[in-house]
């Protein structure tokens, strides 16, 4: 069944308005942050679906075999190998050099990542935690260098997805399985636990092509300090750090961000972004027109076929 | 005694060379980390004084009084809070702003913090360290805002004071005292411990005036990446962090660096630079002229007379 050309299921009333262009506002959430009941069948424990719905996200360690992350790490350096003629246009480089920095849409360019992607330990926990079948919204490999890896402002992926990209509602997660050490000192994923459940409708007008200057530095699109502020002095503030291999799940709505690194330790990860089937995007909600294919999917809605056992070659 | 008028003990012969114009060498140190031997009187005990002979430094809890600590604290307060009118120019505000972002030759501008760089528990320790009476070779006051606190890359103290400042020997030793807490994510010092024992000679020679972009964002001066990346898989890598009141002593030579800050979390420090009387500076081993007083002392040099007892208003 191609369900891609099907109606969307939720209407297109903007249940998140936001890009005013003189003020920022804080709206409740209005959907659900985890959409199942827990049960005993379930791919996370009880005690793991209540910290996600508590905290917007979800550390997990020691979720693969050691040959299936020697497979992962290998493909993704066999992936930055490429010989720059023949890389698709999907592998984006440094400024400056011939090195590859992300290569998106990682699963068609990759048949091992797409099984990652596809697999019980990733689709089949967001499945649960969105209660629907789902697929890949973006999907990429990236690579950050050390000494020069940049910072990442606080954002809200969702806030860009819907202005941006016409996602409806909050039903969507986000899987970053890293595939090197990630300390507390080399930049690791920082996040507000519990600011998945208020929307900041940000203040500024998405000007036309913003994810060319945006994927660089996000200037539209993101809270004011005070309210950063705010959020963090009464939520605290969390860091996602862990060995190769660690699964960080995370709700498209939890503030988080990155501090550079400046560390000798590179840092790399494949992450992968599932929405609900329900959710697939309409017209964006704050934007002239989508972004392109390959950060916000529209034309290639593929329910996956979730896939249990080893990942191997 | 005013011995700045004295001939420098130490001669001019380079021990040090610097600032090659075609490669990085590596120099195996000439001076002693720690210059005296430890006794029963000394102001720090033994197990710590093996330990910043073998790190290059030395991190210190609970060294003052919640009293001290609230004078300090409101001290830098009031200095950043100066009208703009009435600043003198050591003063240094954000480029575009009105904040102030560091205040040099912070002895001369506060009592309260010359008392502090005078006190036992940092002079005193330093002529401890040193085996010599000292004085301040530099001092400031740092606020790095949150949000937006920028990365120091790697280097060694040392490389500049000899290239650019003539300090002939390493016989100085840094004074941090945090005045807000640090943790490990909101950028906090970053050192590689035993990296004091060996002096890297940079390549590049000095620019006329290096100091007025070396500041924001050092350039020369500044050891290889692959250099750092060796240094760092030997020896280890570690983070200086401590709640307000921790006092960071750290030797001229110990590489060291820290990330950018996005947390809302602003970062504050005393920082005091204690030089040996011996080893007051000459004619700059590897630039035209000496850096400005502000950052060298070179017209003021006075021996410290250290003091004991409860730091008061």
């Amino acid at each position: 069944m191609n369900i891609s050309t099907h109606m969307p299921p939720y209407d297109t009333v903007d249940a998140y308005p936001t890009r005013h262009p003189d003020k920022e506002q804080i709206i409740e959430r209005a959907d659900p942050v985890l959409w199942s009941e827990w049960h005993e069948g379930a791919p996370i424990s009880r005690d793991e679906a209540t910290r996600y719905a508590k905290n917007g996200y979800l550390v997990r360690h020691d979720m693969f075999a050691d040959d299936e992350l020697d497979l992962m790490v290998e493909t993704a350096r066999g992936l930055r190998d490429t010989d720059p003629a023949e890389r698709p246009a999907d592998f984006v480089t440094e400024p400056g050099s011939d090195d590859v920095r992300t290569v998106f849409r990682l699963d068609e360019h990759s048949p091992v990542f797409a099984r990652l992607a596809a697999d019980t330990r990733l689709a089949g926990v967001a499945e649960f935690l969105l209660n629907d079948r789902v697929y890949l919204h973006q999907s990429r490999l990236n690579y950050k260098p050390g000494f020069k890896g940049k910072e990442f402002y606080w954002h809200s992926d969702f806030e860009t997805w819907h202005a941006e990209d016409g996602l409806p509602r909050m039903r969507s997660v986000s899987a970053s399985v890293l595939l090197t050490d990630n300390s507390r000192l080399n930049g690791p994923l920082l996040l507000i636990p519990g600011s998945q459940n208020e929307f900041i409708a940000c203040k500024g007008e998405t000007p036309d092509n913003n994810h060319e200057s945006s994927l660089k530095a996000q200037e539209v699109g993101v809270p004011q300090p005070e309210t950063i502020s705010k959020f963090a002095r009464d939520l605290g503030l969390d860091a996602a750090s862990g060995p190769t291999g660690t699964v960080v799940f995370f709700d498209c709505n939890t503030l988080h961000g990155s501090n550079g690194n400046i560390t000798p330790d590179p840092r790399s990860n494949a992450f992968f972004v599932f929405n609900s089937i329900t959710n697939r995007p309409v017209s964006p909600f704050a934007a002239a027109k989508p972004r392109p294919a390959w950060l916000s999917n529209r034309d290639r809605i593929m329910p996956i076929d979730t896939i249990d056992g080893p990942i191997t070659r």
